[in-house]
């Protein structure tokens, strides 16, 4: 039942933290079958890949068909409303603009010693990105995943989806030839990333995997990091928004319901300092879920998870915000800039009335990829940097040398590694003969 | 056997394919005991990491006396050399400038439909590193570790070292005073990552863990990737170095075995374009183990790991060099940075005769935590960005809301989600009436 918690009550604070870590995210079962998958496709390559997608998927591979060709793509966007087509263009174009700007910059320079110091960012060769069939297949994901890659720089975007039923959804493909991807394959499940992480000939491996998937494919993505890089483990998403009783209650009922017909594990909470506003927004998502304006996974999300809170100033909702350190914070309050200046960890804050949060799932710019169950607290969005890598550069002529020369022997002596201190023994006596 | 190998042979490329696999990362066994560890100490709290902590390092805890004392950090500092206070102090303020250069900044700007976007980075609330006992306890690695949370602005940092031992080597405990370190407990192994990911009452937890570790440490952090974050799997570390027949053979000798004292399965590799000075390199080599001037480690990863490779010009060392994507280039030849920018997949570069990877260990600035085994391709080396995490931050009024509307309420609708839709509709709706 969905609560109407008050925070000046002796008992929120319990209650709140059980709101916050009610949600599970159980995978049990799955990762020792995940393991299994994973080890036989390293081992067997495209032969076990083919095998463990008739098990699974129903669908056998060869290494002819697996590659969605161009005149599949073409058709998908053929098969596509041209408003869909425009409105992926447009998003695709803001993502990239948004994306662009925020890839992390080269530095160097030469310091008061004579040191040359500085880094330089390069990006990985080549991305895969998981696209999931089924209620998750959404095209704003493919662009949300395979945008920021491309504006890193990477030179080979690698998509994989469900066989099957891929062509059932022309606008996943359209996304994809939209975001300029190069390879797409029909691979699904634990399968797909396994064929990623170690290639499956003609599949040739990636070095970064990022994408939603299920259960299975995010244990597998979890087993595989540390051979390729992952971009996150994530969980079912949240929406907090904090919002005075100058808004309408059935727009914010409407915010809370878009985040809550994601997932039936979906959180969607509502902080008001007014009271009675809190109960006309209850009231105004019973209409809408009652009227059937939302996806069904909305009344199971609202009715487990979704909450409306009444706190005493708003400056209390930014303090209880950050506790859960959710996904997405939405502040529909005068001066919305200033609350938002006070939250310590949150995913992506949308600023003011007009600003839901549905409008960054599309087309703001900033990634819908973003930290879920409370991981805001030390993870960031993927972004360009989730596929770059920073190389550190140093370099010393004779003035420098002797600047870090003698404490780099003194500390290389006092942690018993006399190697080091002939590395930088014999150059300080090259150069001074001492 | 060390191997002499020349790049224009037939066999090659082979040759050189299992020289990069050829080391083994197994840690086999120890996840399932791992696993049970993480689990007992998040149930049972303190009185749980007590009992591992009496049965694997054979020291039993208690909550008064697990804490490092501001008077024990005293005498730690008492009782090292003043030189290597000094040198220590001197490292700490170079590295320190590093990276808050390195620092990422924030970006906030509106775009030409109006709509407000930018980004803000902020500190973690509190970073744990591990610092390990035995051969592996070096004092450059508390500084390397602990100094970025420090020049992230992380208000809390945490140390865990194995108990009992931790006096023995004084200049880990000064390195952690130095470093600035706030708590520092006697706790070893994979307990510590427990009590750092779950905390361990009156032990508070912390957001993110780095530092290295034996097989049980790296494991364990393996295992609580997702709850917190983790600075990266890492592995034996190696060092390529490029150098031309115009260098010390002695010197570029005790270079290969800086890198290969560190561990048995370090591995050090030359590329030099002259036969004659590759075969004086490994006499050199020779001469430096016969003579006990490198750790034990040495020989056996230099007997085993080990390789000079003659190339038939320097350029064709960067190829060879990129394909392993190692921890650490050293570059001794004439324009180092020329060949310094033809390289993609490295963690550091040294560029320079007088610029040994030695300096980079202790005090040059960047960091010595790096990627290896090839993870160079996709990873980075530790920065104040693995203590940072990234809000993205969005707003419109009236004029970005109509330019973002339609079309998100389009791909709202595309998608089968009605409330995303409605949450964007029945704003525009509220401004223009339609």
């Amino acid at each position: 039942m969905t609560r109407l918690l008050f925070a000046s009550t002796p008992h929120f604070n319990a209650e709140y933290k059980a709101l916050l870590l009610g949600r599970g995210e159980a995978v049990d079962g799955v990762e020792d079958r995940a393991r299994a998958i994973l080890a036989d496709i390293k081992a067997g390559g495209f032969a076990a890949l083919d095998a463990w997608s008739q098990k699974i998927d129903g669908v056998g591979l060869s290494p002819q068909s697996v590659r969605v060709t161009q005149a599949q793509l073409n058709a998908a966007m053929a098969a596509c409303d041209p408003k869909v087509i425009a409105s992926l263009e447009r998003a695709a174009q803001r993502i990239t603009d948004y994306h662009q700007r925020s890839k992390p910059s080269d530095d160097i320079w030469v310091d008061a010693q004579g040191v040359t110091l500085g880094w330089r960012w390069t990006p990985v060769d080549a991305a895969g990105l998981y696209a999931p069939g089924g209620m998750a297949a959404y095209p704003s994901s493919v662009l949300m995943n395979a945008l920021p890659a491309k504006a890193a720089g990477v030179a080979r975007v690698v998509m994989m989806t469900p066989p099957g039923r891929m062509h059932e959804n022309p606008a996943i493909l359209a996304a994809a030839k939209i975001a300029g991807i190069d390879e797409i394959y029909g691979v699904g499940g634990a399968q797909a990333i396994a064929a990623m992480a170690y290639g499956a000939d003609p599949i040739a491996p990636v070095d970064v995997i990022a994408g939603p998937g299920n259960a299975w494919v995010s244990t597998a993505k979890k087993l595989v990091f540390g051979h390729v890089g992952i971009d996150s483990v994530a969980g079912p998403s949240e929406v907090f928004i904090i919002a005075d009783a100058d808004n309408d209650p059935a727009i914010i009922a409407a915010d809370l319901m878009a985040q809550a017909e994601h997932d039936g594990l979906a959180q969607s909470i509502l902080f008001t300092d007014d009271a009675n506003f809190g109960q006309k927004v209850l009231d105004a998502v019973a209409t809408m879920i009652e009227a059937g304006q939302t996806g069904p996974e909305a009344k199971i999300s609202w009715l487990a998870y979704g909450a409306v809170i009444i706190v005493n100033h708003l400056d209390q909702a930014i303090t209880l915000s950050d506790l859960g350190a959710p996904e997405h914070v939405q502040i529909a309050t005068h001066n919305p800039e200033a609350l938002a200046k006070k939250i310590r960890h949150a995913g992506a804050i949308f600023m003011g009335r007009l600003a839901p949060e549905a409008l960054g799932d599309y087309l703001a710019g900033p990634n819908h990829v973003l930290p879920t169950g409370g991981r805001a607290r030390w993870a960031s969005g993927l972004s360009t940097h989730m596929f770059m890598k920073r190389t550190t550069l140093m370099g010393t002529g004779i003035e420098g040398l002797r600047a870090l020369g003698p404490s780099g022997v003194t500390l290389a002596q006092a942690e018993g590694l006399p190697a080091h201190a002939a590395s930088i023994a014999l150059r300080l006596k090259a150069v001074d003969g001492t």
